[in-house]
C-alpha cells in the first residue's frame, strides 16, 4: 500500500467511520449475472439426410465448409437458377453476417457435360456449314433446309404423316386441337411443333427478299440436329468445347452479380480437375467399388457398395434407387455402352469418348469424367473427407447427390462425407413447372426487365429456401406491398430526421426524453429482435424475420401518426434505432443499405446520384488510355512503321465512341474532347458504321470503274491491231472492195454509194492513225 | 407409398439387388457432427468491479443495456474525449457487429453543472457589459480593463508584488526563470501568467488603432472573473443556462460524427429529468439513506449506507473513500453549505441554488441536482434496477461512479445496479498528462488538422481500451505504418482484380484452381480468423486483432510477390477472400468500407460514392488520354523517331501519377493499372521528383564532362599547330637554340645539359607527329 492510500484510509477511519466494517482496500463481492428467460434453442437447419431440422454443429467452431452445386454452362441462366442461387445466397449471408461464421463457400462450374458438347458442336457446325458459307438465300440453301425439315419431322414429329411437307404440314398443325393433351405424354411436342413451323414458314412461305440472317435463324432449330448427326464426329478442336462454356460461365456470373449474389469464395471448374478426377476414380477402383469396362469406361458398383456393411447407397432418396428413368437421365444423352455395366443402377465415373467428343488420356483410354464424379473430387480437394454443408436444387438429390455421397464415401472409406445437405425447393411459375415448352420459361435477363433485382430477392427472401415456391401473381403482389411498406417508412424517417437536423441548425432544442410511447416502441424493437433471432435460428427463416420487421414498422408508423397528430412530440432517436436495425437485417439478407444506413439503396439507381466510386467511373477511360499506350509503346519498341501508329490512333478514337467520348481531330493537332449523350453516341456509332459502309461502297465502285476502264482499253487495243485495209472486209456486209480496201459493192452485190464510200474513207483514215500508233508501240 | 415409388422399388428389387439389406424407403442413420478442437472460452470483459476479466453474461440473452457517461458541455471537446468515446465506440461495435448483440446504448449530456453555470454567466456578462456596449476602445473601457487586470493579478498572481502594474509587470515576468518549478505546485500559474500578459499588452503597449474586437478578446480572460463576481448573481434568465450547453452539445456531436462514433441509441439530458431526479432523491430519503439540510440541500448519508449490512459503499475504489480532495472536486466549485453535512464524505443529491444559478422548485426549496444523481436517475429510467454495462473514463471511478452505485442501490434497495463497469484508461500526450497549462492540450478540431479521423481511430484501435494510452511519436509512426500496409494491400488487390476482370472481358480463360500456395493462404486466413476471434473474446482486444490481420496481409503480399515473379499464376479469389474478410473486420471496428468492399473508404473520400457527374469525374483522365494521343499522332505524322514516341509513353505515365493513377509496365507489354490513394500518390510524386533530379544531375555532369573534353581537344589542336622547330622558342626559359630548334642555353646563358637536350629532342619528335597530322588535316 502506498503512502497516499494509507493516509487516505487513516483519514477516512478517523473522521467519518466509527468502526471499519470491511477491509476498505479490497472490493466487495461481485455477483455473476444470471441470464433471465429460457435458454435459446440454438440454430437448426433442415437436413435432407434426415428430412428433419437438425441442430447445426460445425466441424470447426466458427467455421463452415460449404460446397454448392454450380451451373452447367451452355445457355442463359433462368428463374430456376435465380431461385436456387439467391435462396442459397440468403442462407449463406445469414450464417455469415448474422451468426458470424467464417464460410469457405465453394461452387463448381460444370464445363464438361453432354449438353455442353452438343451445344458447342451445333453452334460450331451451324457457323461452319451455314452462316459463314451463305451470304444470301440461294436455291442450294433452300434445298438443304427442306432436307433438314423433313428429317426433323420424321424424327421428332412422327405424328405428321402427310406426304407433302410444303402443302400438308400447315393444315395438319391447324387441325391439332389437343396439343396440351399430347404434351402431357410428350412434353417436348409443343417445342418441336414450334421449331418445325418456324422453319416451314422460312422455307415455303416467305418472300425471296428474306435476309440471310433471318432465314438462318428460322431454320436453325431444325438444321443443327442434322448437321450434328452428319458432321458431329468431325469436330475435334478442343478449343471449341472450351469457348462455349467459358462464354456462358461469364454470363452466369454477370446474372448473379445483377441479383447481388455473393461470388463464391472458391470456384472450381471440371476442366481444371481432370488429373485429380482420374486419380480419384483409380482409388475407388482399388477400394473395390468401381470397375473399368472393355470400351474404356469406368462404372461405380452400386450393388457392391450397397451390400458393404460399412456403407449406405442413396442416403438422400433410397426410394429412388431403382428408378431407371432418373438413372439414365443422370448419365447424359451421349452415353453409350450402358450394356457393359454390371448392374443397371451403376453409373459412369469415366466415360470413353467417341469422335466429336472432348477427351483426355487415361489408363482406361481416351475419355472424360462422368457427371457425378466432378463434385466429389472438387469438393474433397478443398474440404477433405467431411464437409459441413452441401447444397443444391432438390432435383439433384437422386441420382446426382446420392452418387456423390457414394463415390466420396467409397474413396475416403468413411461414413459421412456431408454433415448437412441443404436442398432448395422446386420453383413453379403460376402453378406450373417451368419449362421451355410451356411458354413460362423465363431467363434471368427477361425477369430483370419486369422486376427489379430487389423484388426478385424479396420473392425468395419471403419464401422458405427449402419449400417449393410458386412464382405467382399473389406472391408478386405481396412482394410489391412489402417493398412499398419498407420504402415508404425509410422515406418518412429520412424526412423526419432532416426536419430534426434542420431544427438543430436553427438552434432549436428538440427534446430527446422518452415518454411512454417511445419506451413502448423500444420494447417493440426488442421483441422484433427476439422474433428475428428465433426465425433465423429456426432453419434460417428469412420470411418469418421479414414479417416480424414489417409488424415493427407498422407500429413505428402508428407512432409517427400519433406524434403528427400533436398528441406528443416526436423523438427521432427511437425511429433511427428501428431504422438502423431494420437496415442491418435487410443488409444481412442481401438488400444493400444506403450509405447513411437510413434505408436500402434504391433499386435501378432511381433517385440516386451517379452511382459508383470515382474509380469505377474513371476505370473504363483509364483502361482505354492504358491499352492505347501499351499498343503505341509496343509498336515503338518493335520499331513499327508510323502508319501503324496512326492506325492505333484511329482505333482508340473509334473505341472511345463506345464509351461516350468523341475526339474531334483539329488542324492544330489537339483534338477536341466531347462527352456525348446517349443519342449523340448512337448517332456517331451509326455515322461510323455508315462511313465504313460508304468506304466499302466507294471501294466497290472504284473497282467496278477500274474493271470497266480495263475492258475499254482492252477493246481499244484490239481495235488498233486491225490493218485499215482489212477493216471493212466483212463479207456479211460487203462483197467487193477497191485496192485501198474501201467496199464498192454490198453483200447483195449492189453498188456502195459515193457518199457512203466517202464516210468509210474517213473511218479508214482514223483507223490508220490508231494502226500507226499500234505499229509504233510494237 | 404412391404407385410410382412402389413400382420403382419393385423394379429395383427385381433387377439389381439380390437381397434387400435395409428397408429401402427409410434413410440410413445420420451421425450428429462432433466439433473438433477445444471448446471456445467465451467472451470475457475487464470489469472494474472486480479488477479482473469476467465472463460476460447479459441479463437478457442477445441484448445489452449500456449506460455511458457523456460529456459536460461547455467548451470544445478534446483528445481526452476522443480517447474515451472512440475506444468505447470500438467496444460497442465489436459487441454489436461481431458478437451480434442488440445494444441499447444510452449516453447522457450533462447540461446542468457548476462549470456550465460559470461559463454561461461569464459569456453572457461579457456580451452584456462589454462587447455589446463598446464599439471602439474608449478611455472608459481602457480604465475598466485596468481595474480587471489589477483584480486578476491580486487574486491569481499574488507573487507579483510590484506597485505599478504598467511599468513593473513585464520586467517581473521577464525575471521569472522558474515557471516550470512554480507550475509543479500551482499548475494554473502559466495559464494565469499568459492571460495577464495578453491583457497587459492590450492595455499598455498596443497602438490606439487596435480594433475593438481584438482589444476585447485580449482582455476577456482577466475581465470575466471580475464581471462574474460583480454581476453573476443578477443572471437569472433560464435560457442563458440552456443556450450555452445546447451549443456545445451540437459541437460535441459534430466532433463525434467526424470521428465516426455511432450516435447513442438514447440520449438523456439532465435538464429534461428534473422532476424524475426530485422523485428519485425523495425515495432515497424515505429509504433512509439521504437527508435534507436547513439550507435546502439534500445529501447522501455515506456512513449510514456503508454501515448497512445489505450495502457496500465505494465498490470501485474503496481505498479512495476518504479522499477529501477527490470528494470536494466532485461537489463542484459553486458548492456552499458543506458544513451542514453530517459526514465529510457525504455528497449532494440536491443543491440549493444561490442567485445567479439556475434553479427548479422542489420540496426542499429552489435548487438543482447534484452531479452524481443525474446518471442514477437517467440510466435507471431506461434500464431499470440492473444494467449490463456502465462505462466512462477511469477518472470518474471515484467519487462519481461509486456515488452513482450507492445512490441507485439505495434507491432500488438492491445489491448490484451495474453488472460490468468498463473504464477507459488515461490518455497521456508525449508521456505527460494532457493539460491546458502544459501546452499539450489538443482539441478534436485541432487533432483533425494533423491526423485523419482514420488515423485517430487507429491510435485507439491499436491500444487497449482499458489501459493507459500514451499518444506519442512512436505510436503515431506505428499507426501510419499500419495504415499504409492496409492501404497498399487494398490498392494492389483492386489493381489485380481489375486486371483479372479485364482478361475476362477479353475472353481470356484465367485459371481458378488452387495450388499449394493458395491452399496455404486459405489456411492462413482461417488462422487469422481464429486469432481475431480469440482477441475479441479476450476483452475486445482490437489491437491484437489488427496485428493478426497485418500478419495475414504480409503473407498475402508474399503470395503476390511469388506469383508476379512468374513462379505460378495468380488466383484472384484467395486475395478477394482475404480482402473481403479484412474489410469486414475493419468495418466492424468503425473503419468504413468502400462500397465495393475491396478496401476501406479513403479518409479523403476516395473510394466513396463519387459526387458529380460521370463527365466531371472522367474528364481529367479523358483529357490525359486525348493529349497523349495528340502527341503520338503528331509525332507519327512528323515521322519522328520511335525513341520520341517512347518518351511520350514515359511522359503520360508520369502525368497520370498526378491524377492518382499508376501504370506499372510489365514484361508482357500490358501495364497494370493502379488507382492510388493520396499518400501513395505523394510517395510516387516524390520518387519521380527524385528521379528527375538525378537525371538532371547526370545531364549536368555529362555536359561538364563534354565541356572539359572539348577544352582538352581545343588545347590539343592549338598545340598541334606549333611547328616543332619553334616549340622551345620561349625566351623566358632559353636564350640560344640549334638549327633544329633545340635549346642550347637557358635564360641565364648557361648551357643546357646533354641529357636535358635529349629529353627535349624526344618531346620534339612527339610534336612532329602532331604537327604532321595537323598539316595533313589542313
Amino acid at each position: 500500500m502506498n503512502l497516499h492510500r494509507f493516509l487516505a484510509r487513516r483519514f477516512y477511519a478517523m473522521s467519518t467511520v466509527p468502526a471499519v466494517k470491511k477491509t476498505p482496500v479490497s472490493q466487495p463481492e461481485w455477483f455473476k449475472p444470471q441470464a433471465t428467460g429460457a435458454a435459446k434453442p440454438g440454430l437448426k437447419i433442415y437436413n435432407s439426410l434426415t428430412r428433419s431440422k437438425n441442430e447445426f454443429v460445425p466441424i470447426k467452431p466458427g467455421h463452415i465448409t460449404w460446397y454448392c452445386c454450380g451451373p452447367t454452362v451452355y445457355d442463359h441462366s433462368h428463374m430456376g437458377h435465380a431461385r436456387n442461387y439467391v435462396s442459397t445466397d440468403i442462407c449463406r449471408r445469414i450464417l455469415q453476417d448474422y451468426f458470424g461464421y467464417n464460410i469457405k463457400f465453394i461452387q463448381n462450374v460444370t464445363d464438361i457435360d453432354d449438353k455442353i458438347i452438343i451445344a458447342a458442336r451445333q453452334q460450331y457446325l451451324f457457323e461452319q456449314k451455314l452462316s459463314s458459307v451463305y451470304t444470301s438465300v440461294t436455291p442450294e440453301l433452300v434445298s438443304k433446309a427442306k432436307e433438314y425439315l423433313a428429317a426433323y419431322l420424321s424424327k421428332n414429329l412422327p405424328e405428321f404423316t402427310g406426304s407433302n411437307v410444303k402443302d400438308d404440314f400447315i393444315p395438319w398443325t391447324q387441325s391439332l386441337n389437343n396439343i396440351q393433351e399430347i404434351a402431357k405424354e410428350k412434353p417436348k411436342f409443343p417445342m418441336y411443333l414450334k421449331a418445325a413451323k418456324t422453319a416451314h414458314e422460312a422455307i415455303y412461305s416467305s418472300s425471296s427478299q428474306a435476309s440471310i440472317d433471318d432465314f438462318l435463324a428460322q431454320i436453325r432449330e431444325v438444321a443443327v440436329p442434322q448437321l450434328d448427326n452428319e458432321f458431329g464426329s468431325t469436330v475435334t478442336d478442343p478449343s471449341i468445347f472450351r469457348k462455349l462454356p467459358s462464354f456462358w460461365e461469364n454470363k452466369f456470373n454477370e446474372d448473379m452479380g445483377k441479383l447481388n449474389v455473393l461470388p463464391s469464395t472458391i470456384t472450381t471448374r471440371v476442366s481444371e480437375f481432370i488429373p485429380d478426377i482420374i486419380e480419384f476414380v483409380d482409388k475407388i477402383i482399388s477400394n473395390g467399388f468401381a470397375y473399368a469396362t472393355k470400351d474404356g469406361s469406368v462404372y461405380f458398383d452400386t450393388v457392391k457398395f450397397e451390400n458393404d456393411p460399412k456403407h449406405d447407397y442413396a442416403k438422400l432418396q433410397p426410394w429412388n434407387k431403382g428408378d431407371l428413368s432418373l438413372i439414365n437421365d443422370g448419365e447424359g444423352s451421349l452415353t453409350t455402352g450402358q450394356d457393359t455395366k454390371k448392374n443397371q443402377a451403376d453409373f459412369a465415373l469415366w466415360k470413353a469418348s467417341k469422335p466429336g467428343e472432348p477427351s483426355w488420356p487415361s489408363k482406361w483410354g481416351e475419355g472424360r469424367p462422368g457427371w457425378h464424379i466432378e463434385c466429389s473430387v472438387m469438393a474433397s480437394d478443398i474440404t477433405g473427407q467431411t464437409m459441413d454443408i452441401h447444397s443444391g436444387g432438390i432435383d439433384l438429390c437422386f441420382p446426382h447427390h446420392d452418387n456423390e455421397l457414394a463415390q466420396s464415401e467409397a474413396f475416403f472409406d468413411n461414413k459421412q462425407w456431408v454433415n448437412y445437405f441443404m436442398h432448395n425447393g422446386h420453383l413453379h411459375i403460376q402453378g406450373q413447372k417451368m419449362s421451355k415448352s410451356l411458354k413460362n420459361f423465363i431467363t434471368i435477363e427477361e425477369a430483370l426487365k419486369d422486376f427489379s433485382s430487389r423484388q426478385l430477392r424479396l420473392v425468395f427472401a419471403l419464401s422458405s429456401w427449402d419449400k417449393p415456391l410458386d412464382f405467382k401473381d399473389s406472391l408478386i403482389s405481396e412482394v410489391k406491398s412489402v417493398e412499398s411498406t419498407f420504402s415508404k417508412f425509410f422515406t418518412n424517417v429520412r424526412a423526419l430526421n432532416n426536419d430534426y437536423k434542420h431544427k438543430l441548425s436553427d438552434g432549436i432544442i428538440v427534446s430527446k426524453k422518452l415518454g411512454k410511447h417511445e419506451k413502448q416502441l423500444y420494447d417493440d424493437l426488442a421483441s422484433a429482435q427476439e422474433e428475428v433471432d428465433i426465425a433465423f435460428n429456426d432453419n434460417l427463416s428469412s420470411g418469418q424475420a421479414l414479417r416480424a420487421i414489417q409488424d415493427l414498422i407498422s407500429k413505428a408508423n402508428n407512432y409517427i401518426q400519433v406524434t403528427s397528430s400533436g398528441e406528443s412530440e416526436l423523438r427521432i432517436e427511437v425511429l433511427l434505432s428501428i431504422t438502423n436495425w431494420t437496415v442491418k437485417i435487410l443488409d444481412i439478407l442481401g438488400f444493400e443499405a444506403r450509405s447513411d444506413r437510413l434505408g436500402w439503396a434504391d433499386s435501378n439507381g432511381e433517385g440516386n446520384e451517379a452511382s459508383g466510386s470515382t474509380e469505377d467511373i474513371a476505370l473504363p477511360y483509364v483502361k482505354a488510355l492504358s491499352q492505347f499506350r501499351d499498343s503505341v509503346r509496343n509498336l515503338a519498341i518493335g520499331k513499327a512503321d508510323v502508319s501503324e501508329i496512326l492506325k492505333a490512333c484511329d482505333t482508340i478514337r473509334a473505341d472511345l465512341i463506345n464509351l461516350g467520348v468523341s475526339l474531334d481531330d483539329r488542324p492544330n493537332g489537339a483534338a477536341l474532347v466531347k462527352f456525348l449523350n446517349e443519342s449523340e453516341k448512337q448517332q456517331l456509332i451509326e455515322q461510323q458504321d455508315a462511313k465504313i459502309k460508304a468506304l466499302e461502297e466507294k471501294e466497290r465502285k472504284k473497282k467496278e470503274q477500274a474493271a470497266a476502264n480495263a475492258k475499254k482499253e482492252e477493246e481499244r487495243i484490239a481495235k488498233s491491231k486491225i490493218n485499215p485495209v482489212d477493216m471493212f472486209k466483212d463479207t456479211s456486209v460487203y462483197s467487193e472492195w477497191n485496192d485501198a480496201g474501201i467496199p464498192t459493192k454490198d453483200a447483195k452485190g449492189e453498188e456502195v454509194s459515193k457518199s457512203m464510200q466517202k464516210k468509210l474513207v474517213k473511218q479508214q483514215v482514223q483507223q490508220q492513225k490508231l494502226y500507226d500508233e499500234y505499229l509504233k508501240s510494237q
